[in-house]
């Protein structure tokens, strides 16, 4: 894996791929999430927002660690995304059951997620929205991509067990004429 | 257009595509942003989060009429939304200049564009993250689909200039055993 600067993370997450979220509490076997309701909210430093409430068990990890990765998976790990939303870690041992690879991260407890084509070490950094929307502001401190991955495309969530595959990428570099230093 | 149940209306956000913000304060003509940062937040009421500060003209009217719609286009539109999102409604007239067609909405008074896929009548429900992050909560009141619409695909910023077009559709609706009533 390589690092990535830091002031490229947003472009990782503003396209809306599903995505993995990894926590590890102390003394517990570390767990996975399938999160699709994301936001990118700032450039640098990098802050990802994300809706991670009670009602998901991977919820009190986060908040008693305040840490976690989040995991950019591309479309040949679809199904194994969809199973990992799809059980409870209170049940499920998930590195081991969908035969994914948790790696030591730098800067954070939770694992890196070897198979995905991007990780970020996050820090939780503001909760004041998660009573009232489950709402919580996270910042990627670290960030790796895997380059010599063969599949890079990502896929996105319509909610319904359906997902939209990246198709082909349109450049409209030219029209950046506000923004020239992002293109 | 068809007006679509509220409960949908997440399905529309959760995938990420780049969508249109139009806002209109009395006395002033109708204003469009383009926004890539909003994320899906809550079933019923639909709710959206999304990233839009004072550094956007669109804010003000936003903060001062507390309604919104978002419009989704279709890649069909790519340009005229790069070209939204690269000039400023204080100069100039965007349904004007990039030929798009403001129709009167039911519930809130900025319009909707008619040349979209789809178009949600948002009212703002929180602000309080507003002056740390640019972060609004929208509540959708209204939804619109244009579905004798030729041209479906929707498509995602990559932050650089280039967009990822939606491509092919993956139905995994047999692995969502946990949300069988989502399928």
């Amino acid at each position: 894996m390589r690092t990535l600067p830091l002031d490229k993370v947003f472009q990782l997450i503003e396209p809306g791929p599903v995505v993995l979220v990894s926590t590890a509490r102390k003394g517990r076997r570390p767990n996975l999430m399938t999160l699709t309701w994301h936001l990118a909210m700032n450039f640098t430093p990098p802050l990802i927002g994300c809706v991670i409430g009670p009602w998901d068990y991977s919820y009190a990890a986060l908040r008693a660690t305040r840490e976690c990765v989040i995991a950019i998976p591309g479309v040949d790990l679809a199904e194994k995304v969809v199973g990992i939303g799809n059980c409870s870690g209170q049940e499920v041992d998930k590195f081991r059951a969908f035969r994914l690879t948790p790696l030591p991260a730098e800067k954070v407890c939770a694992p890196l997620v070897a198979e995905c084509l991007a990780n970020l070490e996050c820090r939780l950094v503001d909760a004041t929205l998660s009573r009232k929307f489950g709402f919580l502001v996270l910042e990627a401190v670290r960030a790796w991509t895997h380059p010599g991955r063969r599949e890079q495309r990502t896929f996105h969530a319509n909610g319904d067990g359906t997902f939209k595959v990246d198709g082909r990428t349109l450049n409209l570099k030219k029209l950046m004429t506000k923004y020239p230093e992002f293109t």
